[in-house]
């Protein structure tokens, strides 16, 4: 018999294909696409093709928009909004429109073309995540803004126009409709039960095990009770924190260590799936910090979205998320250079 | 500069590129999916290679499970959701679930393996509609569901796993998220205006005419205000009328004329593009026939979901709806067989 489960933070129903119970084999490896390596903007002595630095991670000596960089930021060329501009709303009749104001931004991960973040040192990934954190904190201080999205987009499938490793940044003069919808599942759940959701949730997966993929000092990894998608995971931070921007300094290569782990065990599951994650924050002018709770949503594109997710916002997932968290727990990754790199920092 | 537009039924925002205003043709036509005519299941002569039919519309004479139909219902054979159980939910903990009970249902549109529903003749079209409404209305009575789903997906890209012309139904024991979201739309401008917001939405397209598409007798078609993707479109009836299955006997021709038109449209516009169309209704056992309205939205696959559409639940539309609009109001399609074909009825 089929399951329907629902979503306590998001209250989305997810209807979970127990009879047929697919395995990471069940989807084959997507092709690999042309890495376009001759013509990428993303690569190192290629500074001048792109917008101009925002931040970088660097070596010492080197100046912006050159090379000897190990984590570049830059403007999207192609931004889906524009930083100049008020966030006044105009309306006709029923419409409301206002200006595309916004920040559009690229976090180039490494110099090297051909890697992926599961692929990279966990002190790489680390540096990635402190480029993250200081455009998310420095864009917090445009009052237009609401909302600061991070996310990526692995592979052609999942989204990605360039073959070179990076993630996104876009700012929002609006809270994102996902995000006011956990925040006002979560202030439910505080005023009912005294507590936030996520830490409830987690406990209690805590004590079952059963959808645990890992954890380590400081995050949780977990393959969500009512998954949308197969092997989809979430990584949440152990102490209740509801803003990514407060994250202490010292916990980046914690965070990095779940994220980098997440990856490679995708990797070695599923062959270097098409992936979207995307980090779920405060919306940070909330005064709502006892109720929500960051965290990261990672979704492999496995299967496609058509009429019925459409027409619904419910899911069918063909793959029993308990069955996705043995897999992850279980699956034998490569060794790990994290630890060697580390050191030389 | 990019401009964001709300969607008053929805509230969901979506950013429009009004900058580079892509046309049909920035659209590639898919390449052509193998059409696996020779093991078909679904069709004329293959009727014991499905499931038992629960409907069909055939010529005298002939008996069901046998040749002679010209539409004919039958149970998914790999169903989403089992017809038999109870509705009845448990928890544990934080999570609820329940069986997954509901009813999946193929509605093959035509003997023809190879043809599609844009190029029908509308008084098959209209038969297609009628075996929708015999359908809708069965389950209706069936007091364990809440809400009765009705799409299409078509090509492999918008999730058709089989080539042949069909649609699909999906009988639900909860009110999907989005049909929720819709009603407290709709019931929050019933309490303030005193008036049906898509009656209101559609009254002011028709005086500003810059995304209206076509109307005919009874059904009017517009590229909406804030589509979230390119050459999206609506169909809705000219008169209120909150659930799809009150359709009234003699309006199935004139929306079979609606929607053949609008996908003949399309597909003359993008080249037979993917797409999936979802029919909108009310959650009949709720009380609100005053401010709700039936309509069914179709959207072409042309570009992809990625991080930030799954992160935020906004949109960015790389086709400026009026645009849209424009080409498939002008757009030339080949001469109607309709009109032949109703004259044999």
């Amino acid at each position: 018999m089929p399951e329907l489960r629902k979503d306590p933070m998001t209250r989305r129903w997810v209807i979970i294909a127990t009879e047929r119970a697919a395995r990471p084999t069940d989807f084959p490896a997507e092709r690999q696409e042309p890495s376009d390596l001759e013509k990428c903007p993303f690569c190192e002595g290629r500074e001048q093709q792109t917008p101009p630095e925002i931040y970088a991670i660097r070596a010492p000596g080197t100046g912006p928009n050159g090379p000897g960089w190990r984590v570049r930021v830059v403007s999207n060329k192609f931004p889906a909004l524009r930083i100049e501009g008020a966030t006044d709303r105009t309306k006709t009749g029923i419409f409301t429109r206002m200006d595309g104001v916004g920040a559009h931004e690229v976090i180039i991960e490494t110099t090297d073309h051909h890697t992926h973040l599961g692929l990279l040192p966990t002190e790489h990934v680390a540096d990635v995540v402190r480029a993250y954190l200081q455009r998310y904190r420095d864009l917090r201080g445009d009052t237009r803004f609401e909302y600061v999205l991070l996310f990526r987009n692995h592979r052609r499938r999942a989204g990605a126009s360039l073959f070179h490793p990076h993630s996104q940044l876009i700012a929002l003069p609006i809270i994102p409709k996902h995000a006011a919808e956990e925040l006002e599942a979560a202030e439910l759940f505080y005023s009912r039960e005294g507590a936030c959701i996520y830490c409830t949730m987690a406990q209690q997966e805590m004590e079952a095990k059963e959808r645990l993929i890992f954890e380590n000092d400081r995050f949780t990894v977990l393959a969500p009770y009512a998954s949308r998608f197969p092997f989809e995971t979430l990584i949440l931070p152990k102490q209740h924190q509801a803003d990514f921007g407060e994250m202490e300094s010292g916990s980046e290569f914690s965070f990095a260590q779940a994220l980098g782990e997440t990856l490679k065990r995708l990797d070695a599951c599923l062959q270097n799936p098409p992936y979207n994650f995307i980090i779920h924050t405060l919306p940070y002018k909330r005064d709502s910090r006892h109720a929500y709770h960051w965290h990261v949503e990672i979704i492999p594109s496995l299967t496609r979205v058509a009429g019925f997710e459409w027409g619904s916002g419910f899911y069918i997932n063909p793959v029993v998320p308990e069955e996705a968290a043995r897999f992850l727990r279980e699956v034998q990754t490569a060794p790990v250079m994290a630890e060697v790199a580390h050191k030389q920092v």
